[in-house]
């Protein structure tokens, strides 16, 4: 590890600490982090990959929203888990220049690296979320290197009370929360036209695709009150993770196209299959008494689990009366 | 992701589960992993890197010995915090190709991504460790890609019992385990002639480079029967693990050049700044009888904690009677 990347990390580490549920003992600085554990919880941990080229491009993508996105892919699982955030760890592999300012000194102008960190700790601040260590080294490849980032989310939730994929029941009504199909269009509009995005550095909820929101408020509020039965996060797109909440839980799934929440300027294609939206799909008893809104945001019935028939496909679309088979379409990477 | 990743991570889920103390409850298959913890302990948490040309050569290093060594990698910050390992997340970045058996056929012969998982399975296996998660994904870059894994390894110590690097007082003994510098010196030898190495593909003491081994164990032995007062592993060199240690505890530190373990064709710059080792520097009481081998790891004093004085270097190295200052100087990278 170079110099720059001892500054970067003593800076991060000032940063750090702050927030938190008070569960995190020791955090940046020695071999582990080390978490405490209420009596009757227990930890939900996952990890996901944030790649140039694959989630994103530098071109395209201001930093700030790099670690935002990065941060809220972890916080999003979490929240499909119905869990609290606990701790977070970021490993970032960067390219030797991103680490340096534009004008080649120290601090300022900020680098690629200081302002990723930027946008990961100011979402991280938002929902009290320590960061409690990870890992800063040279990308390699020379002048090609790419960034790779993996954020890993350590939560907590009450023993046996984490909402599964596995355990949604024939019959439950299915539920998608926010809106659909909103990140897909922002992403069409951004490669039609990069430079109407450039610069911008701030977090609104009119930014699905760069300032994704996760669901935690509206994760825990679901378990506290106990409305949902089975949860997935729906960051693949609706179609991908609605089969693997059905693969899951060895059911199959009806949705109606004319209840699924379109988001502005989206098409009924970007909502079943754009994916990148991370909101939560949740299945709750038939009978349950759902709020339209939880937690801020709405919470839309889309459709029903049913038992498995052979002969009938996984997924079907209900559609001007008709019914067609849905199949799994994921994002398309870059 | 593809055809080809997704049948590599079904075989995968169907191969991690196995193992483990109980307190996975939910692995591979939902938005996240979940464990249990037992009442008394605390979580300890760390995440590692292990980047192609970095950490490792594709042409140089067997598959099976960059998944063992990304693994031991994590397991020895989790040894040298005294804790057991509870479950295991690693995120594999990888060129398209290297999902690929040789021949172009699906299982036969193996693909670089399969041996790797080999490596990585067979030391969970022998720790019983499961793999509770991670991700997959294509590499970005074309021809140019580079492979990219992150560890990470969650583990359980007894609450408040966790060796800190924080924790070492003036006037502790020093101790390191096994030898130091014979990962270097097999590294010098492998730069020399990358052939000898060629389709080495078991573990083996012999080498520390290819094949190293947490010191698990040990690092629990020295919490249960209370031997250790703080500990460091040494993966970046002792001479820069002591600094930290120092560092973190207020402190400085003098090494007897005479005392260390120097390894097979190792000299006396690898054992000091060589790196890469992954055995443990701990400190324990001046008048603690700490036993000559623990958990079968030899065990030696190598020197001890002082309080900081002004003017005075962080650490000093006793050689024939001479006192020379101790530089920290890291293992350097590819």
């Amino acid at each position: 590890m170079g110099e720059r990347e001892r500054d970067i990390l003593k800076e991060i580490r000032a940063r750090a600490g702050r927030g938190g549920s008070g569960l995190l003992r020791v955090g940046i600085g020695d071999d582990a982090a080390i978490l405490a554990v209420r009596p009757g919880e227990e930890l939900v941990v996952t990890t996901d990959f944030s790649l140039e080229d694959v989630h994103f491009r530098r071109g395209w993508h201001p930093p700030e929203a790099v670690g935002h996105k990065c941060l809220a892919r972890g916080l999003s699982d979490i929240a499909a888990m119905g869990a609290r955030p606990v701790a977070a760890f970021v490993s970032l592999a960067v390219p030797r220049e991103l680490t340096r300012g534009r004008s080649g000194m120290r601090s300022w102008p900020r680098s690629w690296t200081d302002r990723f960190y930027d946008g990961l700790l100011a979402l991280a601040e938002e929902w009290s979320v320590p960061l409690a260590g990870g890992d800063l080294a040279q990308a390699p490849g020379g002048v090609r290197a790419r960034v790779a980032a993996d954020i890993v989310l350590v939560g907590a939730v009450e023993r046996g009370r984490a909402l599964l994929r596995s355990g949604a029941h024939a019959g439950d009504a299915l539920y998608v929360t926010g809106t659909l199909g909103g990140a897909a269009a922002e992403l069409r509009a951004l490669v039609r036209s990069p430079a109407r995005f450039r610069g911008m550095t701030t977090a609104t909820a009119e930014h699905p695709h760069f300032f994704p929101e996760p669901r935690i408020g509206l994760g825990r509020a679901l378990v506290r009150r106990r409305l949902a039965i089975a949860a997935i996060d729906i960051s693949d797109g609706l179609s991908v993770d609605l089969q693997h909440l059905c693969e899951e839980s060895g059911l199959r799934a009806e949705v109606e196209a004319a209840l699924l929440p379109v988001g502005r300027g989206a098409t009924l294609e970007d909502a079943l299959h754009g994916g990148d939206d991370y909101e939560l799909l949740f299945t709750a008893d038939a009978n349950a008494r759902v709020p339209r809104s939880i937690a801020g945001v709405p919470v839309r019935r889309v459709g029903r689990m049913l038992r498995r028939q052979a002969g009938r496909p996984r997924m079907i679309l209900l559609r001007d009366g008709r019914q067609t088979e849905l199949r799994a379409q994921g994002w398309q990477h870059f």
